[in-house]
């Protein structure tokens, strides 16, 4: 090999936007971290289910998933002559198999899941095209229990590979859609007061809604850290149809303050963004430090408007953001085999922990040829010594 | 939800042939044993690579993997507006990092993976159009120790997950060629040569080589279990030629009798189906009583034809063989905590390794409660009781 590749090598090289290979030690440390994160899922008593790459598209896209259209990949399948699509988010496949395949299973029915999905383009938040989901869906109860204990896992799986300054922001997507709905505000006026409430802007608030100002202002800065934004949005004399929504948030606090007081929890009971199909407790995972969410869930039903629908909460994790969130992997212990060992001794060394590592050809620097090859030792007469 | 599903519901359960969910316990199970056969090959210092789900077409489908177009969907690319095609199969993407990303690593390169690929068409042998691959590949070397190694590794990663049983098919497909060629073979006899071969048929192989058949048949007979086989394929009298390629199976089956004496090995020095870009010693793995060969490997040329290409061997496993040469899943501990369970005791009972499940409702019959939701034990106040 010429040390400057050829062209042709360049061209081989080169992966189209947004898709990337995963290297050593990356790839490794990806992998145990999505198993961590399962097995701490599995723990709470989450079983797995793992649906296909690719699907029919009217059921990949059907009900709530239909947003995700522009961002799929679509294939035509020679067997059926009928369009599928490659999935671009797992949780509808997931909720889909909870309708279907375990539509008879007990509930609550507990599912987890981890694998690859695909879009089109990326975005500004997020360059990647390929990216890993891990996530749980908890199907049957619609109570705060549920919404409390998704949050928790969330938040105690994170912990488990090691993130750390973990904050979960919660919100109730339906209160201010309830609350607009009281005061029976205009298609128009309500746009006008959405597009505020998403840029958090104060005066643009009191400029669109007039003598409902104050309230929505008051809901606006019922923001914050949990204990006292719940406090400032339990003050609010909210329209009664809209109590329901800050029931369920009050609750959730309350529960994951009782069971994990050490969690950061803040409240934005305005955010809806990205909420759009969630009907209750919803939340977005952050750590600190680290730019972009690293999940996000909340409650919702899994038929959409369809009346077999269910009640369900879940949560979604996004491998890439965890991974930014957590310290790189540790160098493993690799010890350097020299031509000849035999086979049973290094089965033993790899029984004991160790990596091995076969060396083809005898040298006279067994030391520089362990360092060579990335080992941390060399095995000798005397068992592996440090390199 | 009624008893019966709807015809809605009934159509958006239907998967597109050859794909399918994975439900509880299967899913966690698959990911399970590829989590141990990934381990093994890392204890042997192979360390994972993650290609992409999809690349372009003519990275995906250059050199030896040309013959995987037709198996392979396409898209479009909207940001670069080039054909991208899914993966049909993983082992060409390995070989693409090895020659390019990991171009300047150390060698002799170990690489390991694991993925999803996805196939146009199911064939006779494998209905599913999406299944798992998991293998290593061993970059730079070119000699018998490598091979050996591999075929050593496939087998005790195999050993590791409790797989049974297996055996491996050791041939040459460089062997048969040599000697076609080193008797100046006409195209057309050697055509009939392989077909007679390819259908073990002796009669055939007598038919078509006249005065050549003795030494073909004894190549055919030189069949069937390692040490008796070598001994009969080194008493043949065979052309200069294709004499290194028989010394190649022998020093590898020398190699391995010496560091697993107990492993089936069987040659079939004639089989060439599946093996075309192969340079060496290649085998099939089965396992006594699956259906399928549960992996495949050998030695090859990373480039193909490409000049910069190195030697290199490795081998695949395909996941859903692999399984169906294992025991199932064994049942894990579940137990069912009442609601209301304390979080810390909860945690507690997780961290001695049980799977806990709450209840959402409190009830008259826990113990029925914990069978209904597949629960081993209940969570008492004595602590856990089997139900």
């Amino acid at each position: 090999m010429s040390d400057k590749p050829t062209k042709a090598l360049a061209a081989k090289a080169l992966l189209p936007t947004g898709l990337r290979d995963l290297l050593p030690p990356d790839a490794e440390h990806e992998a145990q971290v999505v198993g961590r994160l399962l097995k701490e899922f599995h723990r709470h008593g989450y079983e797995r289910v793992k649906p296909p790459l690719v699907e029919f598209e009217e059921g990949l896209l059907s009900g709530s998933a239909a947003t995700l259209a522009n961002q799929t990949f679509r294939i035509m399948d020679p067997v059926s002559q009928r369009m599928m699509g490659v999935r671009s988010d797992m949780t509808p496949q997931v909720a889909r198999i909870a309708t279907t395949r375990l539509r008879k299973a007990p509930r609550p029915l507990r599912l987890s899941y981890a694998g690859q999905v695909l879009r089109v383009k990326g975005t500004g938040l997020r360059q990647e095209r390929q990216f890993g989901q891990v996530g749980v869906e908890l199907i049957g109860p619609d109570r705060a229990e549920a919404d409390a204990e998704i949050i928790l896992l969330a938040a105690s799986a994170l912990g488990s590979v090691g993130a750390k300054g973990i904050s979960i922001d919660l919100t109730v997507p339906t209160l201010v859609p309830a609350v607009a709905q009281a005061l029976s505000l205009t298609e128009e006026d309500y746009a006008r007061l959405r597009a505020a409430l998403d840029h958090r802007d104060a005066k643009a608030v009191a400029d669109a809604m007039g003598p409902h100002a104050p309230l929505f202002l008051a809901i606006l800065e019922a923001s914050g850290p949990a204990p006292a934004a719940v406090q400032r949005l339990a003050a609010i004399d909210l329209p009664a149809v809209a109590r329901k929504a800050r029931a369920e948030l009050t609750d959730v606090v309350r529960l994951i303050e009782k069971a994990a007081p050490g969690l950061s929890v803040t409240i934005d009971p305005v955010e809806m963004r990205g909420f759009e199909y969630q009907t209750g407790v919803s939340f977005t995972i952050f750590a600190r430090g680290v730019r972009g969410e690293l999940g996000r869930g909340g409650r919702y039903r899994t038929g959409g408007a369809d009346p077999v629908g269910e009640p369900a909460t879940g949560f979604t994790l996004y491998t890439d953001t965890v991974l930014r969130a957590l310290p790189g992997p540790r160098p493993a212990r690799r010890v350097l085999l020299p031509p000849g060992t035999d086979y049973a001794e290094a089965q033993a060394l790899r029984a004991q922990g160790w990596y091995t590592v076969a060396a083809m050809d005898a040298t006279d620097d067994p030391v520089g040829e362990a360092r060579r090859l990335g080992c941390s030792h060399l095995l000798t007469p005397d068992g592996p010594v440090p390199v």
